[in-house]
């Protein structure tokens, strides 16, 4: 772990509305949480040392062989698992991004170059591609045409997409069953950003099963500790208990965009519930404490994102009402800002 | 993950009674359950991307610095995170034991060498010696004083001590708040052992502050799930719950082991709860199924541990009344064999 991390809730313990973390805050998990206070005792003896109960039934809803799934503590396990698997490789990384590619890749020997877009791959050779798609920080889904097309036209390369945000969209994406039959994908799922429990710690690897059979090589056993192999197996039979409001996430995120562009903010386009943006003047990080001491709203600095600058910070819309206050506040810290 | 493990407990879902697992099984976990119930809630949030509470919880009761503190998934976590951040080193590790070691070291690149005596490091060069002490699957403990010039005379090796098994011994072993004054040591600690919760995945590592800051650049975030964590903090404040009667388990070694060798066994001198044992002719495997169909009984095979062979099994003594049991069942088992 080279750099900081964002998502700081933890160090804020009175919030009271959190827009920094991409999780959606409204799901009620009284049901899960019952079942799992059930399962407790479970935790006296060792789980199996991979979870394959779990990758079956991942497998299964998603038609795939369970050769073909690998789940992991949380994706971040599954970029540490892959960025060590081609240690010492030349990784290109798609940015802005979430940082952790860049930090697993620098870990493990990488020679590691920031991209601004697929066409730089035919700049120089790659071993590894790493995108987030839909992307971190800024919710933008990539063409699935195009990204067809470059992962076609770039056989040697490993394309590593990241789909943890998939469920925020309804731009098409490549699905699992469409990436394990192709040799050079690796596509990264995140159980903690669609069922909102990111304390547990699940998330899981799809891909073609010599891809994860290489992987499997390097994975150490028991990482996923046993209530979070349970969680997941009660969430995906309970997925329907999991639907997210997306059409009026989608309609808010519009809307705020639409707002903080007339209150004189940038906004980078977004096909998801985040919304990346820009400061017209001062720095997130002022506005981000303001908000926090003053409203006990948080949001995130995303100053630490490759590529971006002290003046930006992203938000996951929530309810209407919530965002109107969001709004609000942000409206009168400029006016202060700009009477001072 | 090269190699397969024992504690396949998962495997036999309708055992009666578990010699196979080191972990004491027979704590009440019933305040610990209750008070994770209460905590379930913190699975909605990330928690901190290292476990900075739990650390500074650990560290101050052994009289230790948080630098001198590492939290990880697991002893297993610690296992793979030393083996990689010294990786493409030359590692002795002393056998019989547990296979961990040399799976992580292999993993990493590591030229790995197998030692039967702390004396065999003047053979040849190390970077690194792995020792398990108290040894699994053995359970005797290194003498101190030879540990400690080993160590002193071997100023350019890293010694790695997987101490996960000290609550289980009376004999002096090195404590970390003397391994921490030490620039070449390592202690791996288990809150999976200790409290016998092998499904949440706690561990620790302490050692000199220099040592840990290498070492937790090769971490990834998160690997902590959050209620192995709270779990964590609750333990610690709730030691005196979890008193072993390790006068009670070390007698009942003793006797299982005087008992065995009359049925013609061979036992390894044990300074713990756990009994090597080898079959005075068969097979391991073929009386661990034996048990486990008609008894229910389940003993771990150890015919995978580097320097053993099938002949060998292990045990971790239970009751006397359970431990009378198992004595019992393997006396018919070897007196059907003799009759066939």
């Amino acid at each position: 772990m080279l750099h900081g991390h964002g998502d700081d809730l933890y160090l804020y313990p009175d919030i009271r509305i959190n827009f920094s973390s991409n999780v959606y805050n409204h799901f009620s998990h009284a049901a899960l949480f019952s079942y799992l206070s059930g399962r407790l005792e479970g935790v006296v003896n060792y789980p199996d040392p991979t979870p394959r109960q779990l990758e079956q039934e991942l497998a299964g809803e998603m038609g795939l062989t369970p050769s073909q799934v690998m789940v992991t503590n949380g994706a971040t396990e599954a970029i540490y698992l892959v960025a060590q698997t081609w240690r010492d490789s030349r990784s290109s990384i798609l940015v802005p991004t979430f940082s952790e590619y860049a930090d697993a890749c620098r870990m493990q020997g990488h020679d590691v170059r920031f991209i601004r877009s697929l066409t730089q791959l035919d700049d120089a050779p790659s071993h590894l591609c790493w995108l987030c798609n839909p992307n971190n920080p800024t919710g933008q889904v990539f063409d699935k045409e195009i990204l067809l097309n470059a992962i076609k036209s770039h056989a040697d390369v490993l394309f590593v997409i990241d789909a943890s945000y998939a469920v925020f969209t309804r731009q098409p994406l490549l699905t699992a069953a469409e990436a394990v039959l192709m040799p050079n994908v690796l596509l990264l799922h995140s159980m903690t950003k669609e069922f909102a429990i990111p304390g547990l710690r699940l998330g899981y690897l799809t891909g073609a099963s010599a891809l994860l059979h290489r992987i499997a090589r390097q994975r150490m056993p028991w990482s996923v500790n046993r209530l979070a192999q349970d969680a997941g197996s009660y969430l995906i039979r309970h997925r329907s208990d999991y639907r997210l409001p997306l059409d009026t996430l989608l309609a808010e995120r519009q809307r705020m965009a639409t707002q903080l562009q007339q209150l004189g903010l940038t906004t980078w386009p977004s096909d998801t519930h985040i919304l990346l943006c820009r400061l017209p003047n001062g720095m997130a990080s002022t506005l981000k404490e303001h908000l926090a001491r003053h409203y006990k709203y948080l949001i995130r600095d995303a100053s630490n994102f490759q590529g971006l600058d002290a003046s930006c910070f992203r938000i996951a819309v929530q309810t209407p009402q919530e965002n109107d206050a969001l709004l609000h506040a942000i409206a009168l810290f400029l006016d202060d800002s700009k009477v001072r």
